[in-house]
């Protein structure tokens, strides 16, 4: 796949605009990496069990760079390597990932490898969200501080 | 543009499966008009200012009705036309387009033409959930009562 063409603006609908960002199947699937599975590289990201292709993981880094929602640093161990990281505007983007999750809790009641997220958001949404945010902070100490 | 191939389940994750449902950048603008601009019908959705193409508005409202997301019924007035509408599983998404929407109103100011839905969000977002679920009851009672 070639580098897709920048979307031009729609419309002045605040959810247009979200979705000339998110509007696909992959974008949002990186940011859930950074979130749940404290994944901050190139390779932990190809190794999802979605299988993303190698260009369009490229792709999707570089656009959610270029929207600020995250950031990116050179590893300490290897400068050929990157770190990736949720920005602020990155990270606000978590009570998004909850409702869509409490969606999902409720109606795709099948899937059985988020049956432990599920009984987290439904028993102890704020623990839930408390965790997400430290587990990131702890990162953010390690890596970034 | 052909009919799309049916979306493999890519994983058990609740948001991989979420986005091969929801995933475009098409699919939650129908689900929006729906919610926010009281629009029912197939050529009100073609109204709306995205400009979205014929066949794809088509093979969106089969992927929402397939789904349980939205429901039809045959336009009184006329058999050729139909009524679009919300289902209890399609009403369940407002929650996940209001967090949208403030992270929107957060990071997308320069959105004029959703100032308005802004503040309301912003100074009393559960009057705003309130109005939209009365609309809809509104509709519902007159159209499907």
């Amino acid at each position: 796949m070639p580098i897709e063409k920048t979307v031009q603006q729609r419309s002045q609908c605040v959810f247009s605009n979200a979705l000339d960002l998110f509007g696909d199947k992959w974008t949002l699937l990186v940011v859930r990496d950074l979130f749940f599975f404290n994944k901050h590289e190139y390779k932990e990201f190809l190794s999802s069990p979605e299988a993303i292709a190698t260009n369009i993981l490229s792709d999707r880094l570089k656009k959610l760079y270029a929207a600020g929602i995250i950031d990116e640093k050179i590893h300490p161990e290897n400068r050929s390597r990157k770190l990736y990281y949720l920005t602020t505007k990155g990270k606000d983007l978590l009570p998004i990932f909850l409702e869509l999750a409490k969606w999902g809790a409720k109606y795709m009641k099948d899937l059985p490898a988020m049956q432990n997220l599920y009984r987290k958001l439904g028993n102890d949404e704020k623990g839930l969200k408390a965790q997400v945010i430290a587990d990131i902070q702890k990162w953010e100490a390690e890596n970034l501080g």
